[in-house]
């Protein structure tokens, strides 16, 4: 297709998408003449891919391109490749370790974890911030917590496709996506569990 | 103590700590003369509340406002004191019903829910971009999501302490703060499980 119908199919204006062929985040199409070329499918996902991460997942420009040349050029490692894909994610912390409350919840619950890893200054964050509020993590909620968000990650890797590229772009999307699903449904549960304890039975 | 002290106990400016007061956030102190009044722990407390809401949690301040006037002048059922408070926390989304993914996913999990409740929108929000993204939510996923999320709601509402009071600061707050942590916690289970799954053993 060229690319007036590439913008209509992606509802991606054609400026933008020059944009995206100009930063290397488009592979070029199949050249026709020096000022036309053909687009395809792959056109069409790498797009879709590229507005997702900023529209939805809300990653600014840099992080996208960051996303992509791991897809594009994964390490040899797909663990760590995987790792820097997410780790290009919000939210983006300005801390540095030591992270002595993150560290302590992770090692009683007996995970292994990168301490560079961005998640980890987000949750130390984040226990301080419920310390500071007086409703602290217990070791009590800290172990069901983490189980049954075990559970959960544990699914999330099963789905995960075998091939590299699709696996990176699954990692990302789903991390970032499914977060917000994860928070609505915590509430949710709320509301339903609630409504069962504190409402007369009819 | 005086508004100067309150000042330095709560790290709150003493500008700030009298706007509270004109705006009604914060009870008045008891007043020792005509310009001179003492504050207490309650005071401490509910600065500490008004910081939490706002800075940690994101409330604007009218929101701040709705959540302790509710706090004030509770409903006559908890239940639906919970409800309005909650519900005056992020994300603020500019949707309207019908929510058919929403409908359709909660339904099949069989919770009671309120289709006003802002969580609802949210989670539609949610399925939508996940569908657009090529990583919908398959009846499986919302199974094992819906119960590891429920028993973690489940505990929540175990802990919630019984005066009305302090339920709503705690529904409030601990809805609000534990998002992060649960974000951050399925994040590091990923890597833990990936380290596992991915990296040779020793």
């Amino acid at each position: 297709m060229r690319i007036s119908q590439l913008s209509s199919t992606t509802g991606v204006p054609v400026a933008t998408i020059k944009f995206y062929l100009r930063e290397g985040m488009l592979m070029p199409g199949e050249a026709t003449s020096a000022t036309q070329a053909l687009y395809g499918e792959a056109h069409v996902r790498r797009i879709a891919l590229i507005r997702a991460l900023s529209d939805v997942a809300g990653l600014p420009l840099q992080k996208v391109k960051v996303v992509l040349a791991l897809i594009e050029h994964p390490d040899a490692s797909l663990f760590d490749t995987l790792g820097e894909a997410v780790a290009a994610l919000p939210p983006y912390l300005d801390t540095a370790p030591p992270y002595p409350r993150a560290q302590a919840a992770l090692a009683e619950v007996g995970q292994v974890f990168d301490p560079q890893y961005a998640a980890v200054a987000q949750l130390e964050r984040a226990l301080e911030a419920v310390e500071t509020a007086g409703i602290p993590m217990t070791s009590d909620r800290l172990s069901v917590y983490a189980e049954h968000l075990r559970a959960i990650a544990a699914y999330d890797l099963a789905q995960m496709p075998a091939d590299a590229e699709a696996a990176v772009e699954y990692a990302v999307l789903g991390t970032a996506l499914y977060e917000p699903i994860v928070a609505a449904l915590r509430r949710l549960a709320h509301q339903d569990i609630a409504a069962r304890m504190l409402t007369p039975e009819e």
